[in-house]
């Protein structure tokens, strides 16, 4: 009897309306993350800020990626090594672990493989693997901290660019009050909001922008129905694949946070929500969204907006009489 | 009986070691912040890691005066708009609270006046006051927070340097292993630490590194016994006075935290505690410490770090629509 009541309880519990709701959406809940190496996320943490990672001991990785600003730096294209002007729009950290590959070009197979890119690039950090691990070697504090997440005296670039990596998965953004609502909250959006999320989906917007992060999940043609026009010189897949078909190709990027992480577009061309709805409508859907149907898209979008990562800011240790300072201003 | 007990033990108290040593030290504990606006703090912390008080977006106050290194860059110089080369090492942030003026040459009487300074200075944020008070004005969640604040509708730089300065006089540090010391604890510093005080108070560092901050409350010149070598131009106070008798003054750095405050001197030109100690005491003091004794006073200083500010990474509110986005790359 006790069991009877328990199962109809389960069947009962399996049945109702926001598991239901979700199994039908295209887009799911974020989850938080699991799985996490404590340790190795706080290791990752000062990784992320410590700016010695760079040769002009100015720029982390927290620059171009800034965790109170979105997980992106609001620039068109970034800032790096002797204010030298990146070539595209530095993609939000958040929830990027859900990405399928990383870099607009998805050179990167995972956050780890992407980490150590900037570092050694000279348009971004500026710096070398070996110059970057030298100067973690000679602080040591940092050496006793790779000892305990690694279980080695040494530290190399695979230990760095792991600890960053695993730092980097915890920075989801749950919570939003789209997914409350597909949670069952149910007054958790109003109409407008909803209206906007009914029209996301029939227009078509929802064919690319779809799974836990609302993107991230496939390449597509920058300029479907109509040419794009940009000042841009980025081809986007091509580059990676070599074939021709790939050129204009990108990772359609996440929409989670959008809100936060203006501009839009790998040439941040989009300064404005209601401007990249009406670009993106027009080039790949050969829609011409009214006024009203754009803010009711933009107005959903908002409601991705997650919980922003929430930390104490990490505390550097300071470097040993040893370490090799930083050149800001030799080239 | 009972009460004569308690009038004893209380008298005991008064008289114990530590409130007797404490009055005979020319260095007094640091104090937790008092009389402190936790709103105001809470607008100026946001304040204090926006980027968008500058021209190009991408410097913010903690960028030269970082609170996970120390409140400083540790740059010899800093990095300005457009990778301008600064003229001067930027001072630590942390405790400058108790100085007796701001910058190294003392043109700023407070944390206030201070706080004005980089964002107008072209070699630094770039901006002007006008251009970045528009910008916060047109931020809706920045608007309500400076009326919660202020109770004004309308933002103005008057606001947004109290909001910073407010934060700042938070960022002390107080419970260093020699504030414990000081306080009572007498096994928080050890045997060669101890050592290294008497020596720094017999030496005569002691005249001018006192007080809570072990400096900061008084301008002296910068070669004393033997003049001293710099490429740097800065002439220090008499930039202020106009005095020729003030050049090559300055202000007195704190010696709080210096252990995470490298390089050393206005011109950034000493990288180690060891190298800095060795030039003071021959330009400042005449005097030539041995291996050992400049090892006791670095020991010493080391005592001298205090907890670090904690808190939270603040999230900033996002640009409206008509937020004038910055401009990095234009002149």
């Amino acid at each position: 009897m006790m069991k009877q009541r328990l199962l109809a309880a389960a069947v009962s519990a399996l049945s109702l309306a926001p598991i239901y709701a979700k199994a039908q959406e295209l887009i799911q809940p974020i989850k938080p993350p699991a799985q996490i190496n404590i340790g190795m996320v706080d290791l990752g943490k000062k990784l992320y800020f410590d700016p010695r990672l760079s040769k002009s001991g100015f720029i982390s990785c927290n620059s171009c990626h800034n965790l109170s600003m979105g997980g992106s730096d609001n620039l068109p294209t970034s800032i790096g090594d002797h204010w030298h002007q990146g070539p595209i729009n530095a993609p939000t950290v958040l929830n990027s672990s859900l990405n399928v590959a990383q870099f607009w070009d998805g050179r990167a197979a995972d956050l780890k493989a992407q980490a150590g890119g900037p570092i050694a690039n000279p348009g971004e950090m500026g710096f070398t693997h070996t110059l970057a691990v030298g100067v973690l070697q000679s602080i040591p504090a940092y050496v006793r901290e790779f000892k305990q997440v690694f279980g080695t005296d040494t530290i190399n670039i695979d230990g760095v660019t792991t600890a960053i990596a695993e730092f980097e998965k915890t920075l989801v953004t749950p919570n939003s009050r789209f997914d409350q609502w597909l949670l069952g909250k149910k007054d958790a959006i109003n109409a407008q909001e909803l209206a906007g999320y009914t029209l996301f989906k029939e227009s078509g917007c929802i064919a690319c922008h779809n799974g836990p992060a609302v993107g991230g999940a496939s390449f597509q043609k920058m300029g479907v129905v109509e040419a794009y026009k940009s000042a841009s010189k980025a081809e986007g897949r091509s580059a990676v694949t070599g074939k021709d078909a790939d050129r204009f190709n990108f990772k359609v990027p996440t929409l989670r946070n959008v809100e936060l992480t203006y501009p839009y577009f790998h040439d941040g061309a989009a300064n404005t929500l209601p401007e990249a709805v009406e670009t993106m409508g027009r080039i790949q859907l050969g829609k011409k969204f009214n006024a009203d149907e754009n803010a009711k898209i933009v107005a959903f979008l908002k409601t991705l907006t997650g919980d922003q990562p929430s930390f104490t800011l990490p505390i550097l240790p300071p470097d040993s009489d040893k370490t090799p300072r930083p050149t800001p201003f030799s080239q």
